[in-house]
């Protein structure tokens, strides 16, 4: 499978929503005049590895093969590698070596060439050393999509196992209960977990459902010990308010009040440590 | 009058900017990859079917005929029907039967015909519990767009009359005062009212401005009782920061403090009640 | 050179995400059906000419050569006149004649020609007193585009000395420091100022980099006088949540915190005074 005509470039950032994400936009349409352009979120929390690496993983299974550029980087300006890398699917991701790609690729079915943006040729007439969104990872994503520059002519062949890697966040069975952490905060205040419905299910017998649940934050104040869900299959099986835990549209655990938001009411991040277990 | 080629997919959801918008568009792209999809908005309050309502109505008769996609979706995974209508204008829309579709079809002619979505084959290979924008609606919109289904294969028909109708709210003159409500806060703070010119000049003898306008929000604190205000045409003919009545975009009337944000000066949100009296 | 095919329309504003701004596309769809729409930002702050001229002129020079309208508009209703510009690379632009047009003329190259919008045969059906994006401004810009409409048909030419200027901030140094101030802020915090790298170069001896500064905040609280911060080339060459100013991706200097947000850390808006010294 390869990138169709005309051809997908879809674009994560950190930007926000105040021209800069644009100025990347003038870039690709200059270079690659019949790109169809999906902005997958340019709110990603400034500089958060960790959340740029879900969304990306989350959107590009559903997107047509096409480019990727994903751009949250803090370390623009020193010398973290920009990169492209092919994913099994026939996609290329552009964007600086920090495990976003990575994590993208591998929702793709894994990375399977990897190269250093080396190839100044490529890039824009002029390169700043605060924007290379602008001036390095649009035009060489562009010109990839135009098809006016191969894969091969980016620059060398890097390592695939040399790439930085994304964060890794696994759940585990340990007394009983389930411990796992939140790995993003949806705008619905939902909190997506580590872990699937296969651990969740080492707590239990199979197949008893509503499940009663007790969920505690080790981190947070006392009033959010002990609280009370339920593992349900969906929203609409608990009361408005209520808390539930289901498996989200991407596999994973996740913990939510009903029509509610349950980040803000349990002080929850990315990060934040949740134990789990039958009641 | 029928969609165009390209075909135009509008589409309005409250799920934020964090990804699964982003999502949908694969989806459609993949199935309609000729679809030009403009957004309506994806930051509608959450669950909020009036704003939901309100926007869509507001915009769809500016929209090319086309695929409208409508989710604010606080039923999700449970009985709520998914549906599609055609309005009288030609166009198509899906989302969830909770009023907002009919809201939009209402903005075009009306709804000539609805359906449920009960034909599996269109929408997508998986469907989540939690995330039917992605697996049902998009899918099923996009076909649509792309020509692959045609509205009489998506499911049975509905009766109109069977529809949930968006939530009404009405304007009504009572001992010297216009009743109404706050309908939709705009991103300006301008609060649009229920209720139209018509209904304000029942008020005063006609054709008498500036008209001078006392405003009560009986149901917010004393500060904002006898609020006076001015019924102008457009909002420089009063004072920076001074409150003014005019008839928005839409026909509505409607209450703004001139460069200034009413709705967070007043404490008024979608639902507050509003009297207005002349002076 | 010339407007290409595709037409490229760009779109900046401060409408805000609540379905303003998707309106304006869809008058622009109806009128231009191959329109390739590019959002440049509709969050600029609400009525900021200052802001928005920042955030036009700085994405301008990027985009394809193409009709860019740009609405921020403070006196819509009145007499302020609606203009189209025709700036010296080939691009059109069109909005109110209240200074951002010029600005972004000038980042192309110079307005060569200006006409008021007077010809009512090329606006929407009906105009509404408050919303001239839609009934106005994107029904010109759309013909235009599509090249339905002429310049030349639009209304009658004005004088471009004649046309209101955009805000100008100038840095000048006196008695050892640079003074300037804020002329934006970006979505990281960083504030961007008025003055370039020769500027700041008559401060010191040249090359000496890093370079020590001591930056103070006049109208600001006690605590933010007598900040520490160097001149370095980007972010990474100080660490993490310290003070640095830099040359931004547009030629201007720049003051951060690397990876952190110096506008709320200093209370600095659009327009603060900062005076900075070579320490």
């Amino acid at each position: 499978m390869s990138i169709g005509h005309p051809p997908v470039v879809t674009f994560l950032s950190d930007f926000g929503l105040d021209g800069a994400a644009a100025i990347c936009h003038g870039v690709i349409l200059s270079l690659c005049p019949d790109a169809q352009i999906v902005d997958i979120a340019h709110t990603v929390p400034k500089y958060s590895i960790a959340d740029g690496a879900f969304i990306l993983a989350s959107a590009l299974p559903f997107m047509p093969i096409g480019v990727h550029l994903a751009i949250v980087d803090p370390g623009v300006g020193t010398q973290r590698r920009p990169i492209a890398l092919q994913a099994r699917r026939g996609d290329l991701l552009v964007g600086p070596d920090n495990g976003i790609l990575v994590a993208g690729a591998d929702a793709l079915g894994g990375v399977v060439e990897a190269r250093e943006l080396a190839n100044q040729e490529l890039w824009g007439p002029t390169v700043s050393s605060t924007f290379h969104g602008r001036d390095v990872f649009a035009p060489v994503a562009a010109r990839l999509a135009a098809r006016t520059a191969r894969l091969a002519e980016v620059g060398p062949v890097l390592e695939v196992a040399e790439l930085v890697q994304p964060p890794v966040r696994r759940a585990l069975v340990r007394d009983g209960w389930l411990e796992t952490e939140v790995i993003y905060v949806d705008s619905f205040g939902n909190l997506r977990l580590a872990g699937s419905e296969a651990d969740l299910a080492q707590l239990v017998e199979r197949n008893r459902r509503p499940l009663g649940l007790t969920i505690e934050l080790p981190d947070a104040a006392e009033g959010t010990q002990g609280l009370e869900s339920t593992f349900v299959a969906t929203f609409g099986e608990v009361d408005d308010r209520a808390s539930l835990v289901y498996v989200d549209s991407g596999g994973h655990l996740a913990l939510a009040d009903n029509r509610g938001n349950a980040a803000a009411r349990l002080g929850a991040t990315t990060g934040t440590r949740i134990r789990i277990r039958a009641r």
